[in-house]
C-alpha cells in the first residue's frame, strides 16, 4: 500500500507483534467479562504504541494521523475493543491534550498517557445528546474565584477507569449553542461518579456514564479559550473520525482472515468449503470491500497529514463507508461459518457484535450524510 | 391478515398474552445467563402453546401450521430463544413424533411434551455436517437383539435439557448417504452425555452439543421404518423451515416496535426523531419488509395446510428471504436508538444478535438457494 | 399459486397465450420505434383481456383484481409496454368509468373500450405534480351552462391515441387542494392537443402531453360529484397501484426466462453458464425476488377483492417491494447475458430499461414509503 | 484530490473545457442515432486528449495513467459513450501499440492515430469467447511467406470505423490456450468485414461485429513475439481496467449532477426537492459513492504509475466496485428526477443505459471475483 511509507510500516510492524503476543491472549476475557486491560494499556504504553501521535518528547509515538490509523487498524485485527480503548485514549484524548492544551498541561500529563501509568477519557456525550453536541447541558459556572462543573455524560469510552478527563461544558445560555462551551482538563476525584455500560460488542473499553457533581475547575484546567471549546471538539472529532476508520478496517480483516482459514479447513459435501464458487466470490468480495475501507482510510487520514483542504469531505466518507463495510464483511464471515460463527468459539461472533458501533459511534451514519450534504451544498 | 382464520387470531392472541406475561420477564436472564426457562416451559405447556400442531387429544393445541407460525411470531416479539426452543420442541420433535412415530410411542410421549413435564429435541446435525444430512456419522449397530448408538451431535436445541431424543443414525454404509439413515426416539439416560454452547443470540436454549454412548435401542425405539430416516428428515426439516419464519418475523417486529416507541419518544436538534423524513422512511422500510416477511411465512404455511405442491418451493423461498428481513431490520432498529440501541438496555441489542442465526440454522441461505435451483432445474 | 382459483389460472393461460401469438412479433417494434400497437389492443378486445375487471355486460372479462393481475403478468412477461399499456387502458381508465361513472356514461363507453375499438386514457399527472395529484392546476370553470376546461397533462398513458379522457380537474381554489377536484369524461375533439413522449423503457405506451384548450363539457360529463374527484382519484390509484405490480412481476419474469434459457446453452470454460454454481445462485435469487414479488401482488389483490382492510397499506408495499425486485431482477438477468444482454438482440436489455418505471409510475418509491408511514402513524 | 499531481488537474481542465464545447453538442445524436463522432474524434486528436499516454513525440498527451483517467472521468461526464471510445483507441489500441509494437510500427501508426486521422481498434472478444479470452478461435496460419488469418470477433468498440485492427489469433491448438496466441497489427483491407451492434448505452462508438476473412500478413505485422500475444493481451486489459473506472466515474458524476440541478429546481409540496431529508440523504449518498470510486480509481492508476506490485489486485477492486457505484449513482439520479428522469429529456435517462456496461466490458463482476479470489489464494 503505497499511501504509506516504510515509517508507516513498521509502526504496523510493531503494533502487529504487540497485538498477537499482548492482547490475543486476553481478547476473549475482555468480551466475555467486560474485562478492562489496565496491565495491557501498560505495555502498550512501554512500546509507544498508545499514542501514535504524540511527540516523541512527551513519551508518544511521533507519527502522523496515517501512523494512528494502521496501529489501530492492527490492534483492531485482533480485538475490536483494544483498538477502541486505544483510539480513544490516545488520540481523542491524548492527540487533543497535545494540540489544544498549554505546555504545563502536556508536560504534566502526556507521559503518564503515553506510558499507560495514567488513562485519560474524552467526555463529550451526553444522555440528551449524542449526535447534536451543541445542545449539550453539563455546564461550568463561574464561583468565587472558579468554574463549579455539573453534568452528567454518556457513552465516556475508558471513562470507568480515567484519572483525567477532557470535559466540554456549557459556559454560557443553551441557546448559544456551540459558541458557549468551554473545553476543561480535569484531573479526577471524589466528585467524579462513573458507572459502566453494558454493551453488545468493543467489550472491555471502560465505557462509562460518568457524573461531575461539583467538581471545581481553575482557569488553568481551561484547554482552548474560554467559550472556545468548540473549536477543540471539532478539531478532534475530525481526527477521531478518520482513526476511528482504522479500527474498523481492522475488524473486518479480522473476521475476513477467520473466514478464510474456515473455508480453507472445513469439509462439506467432500469437498472443502473453499473450493465452491460461492464462497470464492464472498471471499473475493469481503477482499474487495476491504482494499476499497483501507484505501479510504490511509486516503483520508494522508490527506490531513499533508494538511489538504479536501481531508473533510474524505473524512466523513471514509467514516461512512469503512462502518457499513465493516457490518457486512463481519456478517459474510460468521456467514461462511454457518453455526461456528455464531458460537462464541469463533472470532468472526465477536467481530459480528463490535462492527455494529462504527456506525453509531463517532458520529452516526445519518450524521455523516447530513454533513457529506451539507458540504455538498457549500460547493465541495 | 387474511390468510389466517379467526382461530388463527386467537391462538394469536393466546400466544401475545402468554408472552407478554411469563416470557417478558425472564427474556433479559435468558440472555445474559444463557438461562433455560424450565418452568416458562410448562407455563406454556398448560396453555396449550408449546405445540400448537399436536392433536388435542395428546394434549396439544390442535392446530395447523399457519398456528404454529402465528403462536411462534408473538413469542419471537418478546424473545427470540423462547420462541425458537418452543419451535423445536413443538415442531422438530413433537409435530414429528405425531406425524411419524407408532401410537403407543406417540400415547406415551406427547402428553408429557405437549405439558411442558418432559423435554423433546430433535438430534440430527453433527460437528461434520450441519449442511450435509445425508453424511452423519452417528450410527447404529444391531448387537444381540438390540440396536447400539454412537455419535456426536452438534447444535441440538434444547438438547441439554432434553427428557427424550429424536435420533439420527445410520444403520448402512456412509455411501449410501440418505438411504442408510433410521430415526430413534431415545429416552434420556447414562448412556447421554450433553454440554451446552455459548452462543451469540437466541439464548438459554439449552443448546447442546450431545453425545452418545453405547445407547441401546430396541426395534420398538425406531420412528418410521429401518433406513427410512430420511422421510422423516425431510418432512420434519419441510415443516421446521416454515414454522422458524415464525419466529423470524416475531423477532423483526420485536425490534420494529421498540425502534418505532423510541423514535417517538428520543428528541434530537429540538425535534422528536420521528419527525426526521429519514426517520419515517426507514420505519417504513422496516415495515414493508416485515409485512413482506410476514406474507410470505403465512402463504407457505397456508399452502401446507392445503397440501399444496407449490410448498415446497414457497418454504424455502420464505425461509430465505424472511431471515435476511430479520438481519436487516434488527440492524435499522439498533440504528435508529443510536448508542442506546448498542446498550444492553435495548432489546434491539438482543434481536440484532438472535436474527442472525436465522441465517444459519435449520438450513443456510446458501442451502436455501442450492435447493431452490434445484428446484427450478425440475421445471418448478 | 393458491391464493388464485381456477378462473384465475384460466384467464392466465387466455392472456399468455394471446401475448405469444400475438404481442410478441411486435414488441421489438414498439421497443424501437415508439410504435403504438393500435391493431394489436384490437385484438386483444376481442378475447376480452383488455378490459379484466369490466363486466361481461359491458364486453370486459367480469374477472376481480387477481384476474387484472395475472392478465398483466402475463402480458408483461412477453412486452412490458403492453402490458402498461392494457394496465392503464383497462383499469385507470375503464375500471374507473365502470366503478364511478353513470350508467348512461358506462353503456356508451364501456363496449367501445373493451373491445379495442376506442381508446380511453386516464389524465391525472401534470409538469407540476407528478407525486403531489392534490396540487393540479387545471381548471374547470363554469361558464354559461357548461364547463371550460384548460389544463396540461403529463406522463398520460395511451394520451397520444385516446378517444376518451378521464381528466381531473380544479373546481375550486389551489388552497383547497383535493377537496377542489372534479374528474370529467371528455371525448376527444379539436381542443385536445397531444405530443408524445420519449422515455426510456416500456415504450410505445403512447404515453404523451395532453393539453386541453377551452374544452367544454356539460354536468353529464362529470363522474362523480362535483368536487368529488379526489374519492375517484384515490379508489383508481389503489387499484392501479396493484395493477401494475402484475406488469412487474411479468417483467421480472420474462427477464428471468430469457436468462435462464441463455445460461443453458452458453458455454464458457468449457462448461455451460448454468453449471456455474455462481449462475445457479443468482438464478436461485432472482426466483426467490419473483415469487415474492408474486406473492405480494397477489396477496394484495386478494386482500381487494375480500373487501379487506389490509388492502390499503399491502397495495402499498406490494407496489414499493415489487418495483425494486423488477429493477434488481431486470439487471441480474443481463449480466447472466453478459455483452449479449446489453445488446439490442436481447430482451433483458428492453426489460431493464422497462423495469425503471415501476418505482416512479403510479407512484414513486418515495410516494409509498411516505404513505406506509402515514399508515404505522395511523396505528397500523 | 492528492493523489494527483498539478498537470493532472491541467489535463482534467483541457479535457473538461474540451468535452462541455465539443461532445456535449452531440451527445444526444450519438444516443439516438447510435452517431460516430468521426469529427469530434479529430477534434480531440489536435488538443492532445485523444491517446493521454502515448508520448509526445508520437503526438500523444505524453501522460501517465492517472492523465488518462482523468481524461476519461471529464469526457465520461458529458459522455459515456465517447469516453468508451476514446478509452478503446487511446488506451486499447494506442497504448498497447505504444508498449509493444516494434519503432517502426508505432511511428508509422501512432501519429494517425493521436491526432484523429485514423481510428484503431483492439480485437480480441469473439462470439464463443468474451469472459475467455484463452479460448479464442480467430487463427492465424502460416501459408507462404506469410500469415492468412480468419476468425470472427465480437464488441469491437470503434471496429466499424478502425483503420487499424490489433488482432488477437491463434498461432497453436486449441488446447495450448494463451500459450499460442499471437497479436497482429493488421491495416484495414476488403478482407474486413464489419456489421454495427445496437446496444442499450454507451451509444455512436462504433461497436461492431468484424470478420477476418483470410486477411494476409506479414512477419512486421506481429506485434511482440508469435505466441507471445498473452503478454500484449495481459498488460493492455490491465491498463485498461484501470482506465475504463475513469469513464465510470465520470458516468456517475455527471448524473449525479443532473440530478442535483434538478433536485435544486424541482418543487413538490410547496418546496424545492432538495429541502427534503430525503433527497440530501440520497445526494449525499451518491457524493460518497462516487468519492470512493474516484479514490479506487485514482489509486488503482498511481499505483500502476509508480509501479507497486499492489497494482494487479486494486485494479480488480477498483473495476468491480466504480462498476457498481455507477449503476447504482445512475438509478438513484434516475429516481431522484422521477418522470423527468426516465425521459428521454434527461441525461440520467441516458447514464442509467451507459452505466450497466460497466459490469461486463472489459472483464465482468464475476471475472474479477474470480481474479480477486485468485490472487488472495496467491497469498495477497
Amino acid at each position: 500500500m503505497s499511501l504509506l511509507t516504510q515509517e508507516h510500516e513498521l509502526a504496523r510492524k510493531t503494533a502487529r507483534e504487540f497485538a498477537e503476543k499482548y492482547v490475543d491472549p486476553i481478547v476473549r476475557k475482555m468480551d466475555r467479562e467486560n474485562y478492562y486491560p489496565r496491565e495491557t494499556i501498560r505495555d502498550a504504553g512501554e512500546l509507544g504504541i498508545l499514542t501514535p501521535t504524540v511527540p516523541a518528547e512527551y513519551g508518544g509515538g511521533g507519527g502522523d494521523l496515517r501512523t494512528a490509523v494502521v496501529v489501530l487498524e492492527e490492534l483492531g485485527r485482533i480485538s475490536g475493543g483494544f483498538s477502541l480503548l486505544v483510539e480513544a485514549l490516545g488520540i481523542l484524548f491524548a492527540d487533543a491534550v497535545n494540540k489544544h492544551a498549554s505546555k504545563r498541561q502536556k508536560e504534566e500529563i502526556l507521559p503518564k498517557i503515553a506510558s499507560g501509568e495514567k488513562i485519560g477519557a474524552f467526555a463529550l456525550s451526553e444522555p440528551c445528546c449524542g449526535s447534536d453536541a451543541a445542545a449539550i447541558q453539563t455546564a461550568a459556572v463561574r464561583r468565587g474565584g472558579e468554574w463549579v462543573i455539573n453534568g452528567h455524560k454518556m457513552w465516556i469510552t475508558n471513562g470507568h477507569y480515567a484519572d483525567y478527563y477532557l470535559v466540554a461544558a456549557r459556559t454560557g445560555p443553551r441557546e448559544a449553542r456551540h459558541k458557549a462551551i468551554t473545553v476543561f482538563l480535569l484531573k479526577r476525584s471524589n466528585c467524579v461518579e462513573t458507572s459502566q455500560i453494558e454493551v453488545m460488542g468493543v467489550r472491555g473499553t471502560g465505557t462509562a456514564e460518568v457524573k461531575f457533581n461539583n467538581c471545581a475547575a481553575s482557569d488553568d484546567d481551561i484547554v482552548g479559550e474560554v467559550n472556545g471549546g468548540w473549536k477543540v471538539i471539532v478539531d478532534t472529532l475530525n481526527v477521531g473520525r478518520t482513526a476511528i476508520s482504522g479500527v474498523t478496517v481492522g475488524i473486518a480483516r479480522g473476521a475476513f482472515e477467520e473466514a478464510l482459514k474456515w473455508a480453507r479447513n472445513r469439509e462439506l459435501f467432500d469437498r472443502k468449503l473453499i473450493e465452491f464458487q460461492n464462497t470464492q466470490f464472498e471471499l473475493a468480495e469481503m477482499y474487495a470491500s476491504i482494499e476499497t475501507a483501507r484505501t479510504l482510510a490511509y486516503y483520508a487520514a494522508y490527506l490531513y497529514d499533508i494538511n489538504s483542504p479536501g481531508f473533510l469531505i474524505m473524512s466523513h466518507v471514509a467514516k461512512l463507508q469503512t462502518a457499513r463495510i465493516a457490518v457486512d464483511v463481519t456478517r459474510r464471515a460468521v456467514q461462511i461459518e454457518g453455526g461456528f460463527g455464531y458460537s462464541k468459539e469463533s472470532k468472526a461472533e465477536m467481530f459480528y457484535r463490535d462492527a455494529k458501533i462504527l456506525e453509531i459511534g463517532e458520529g452516526t451514519n445519518e450524521v455523516m450524510k447530513y454533513v457529506i450534504y451539507k458540504l455538498i451544498e457549500k460547493g465541495q
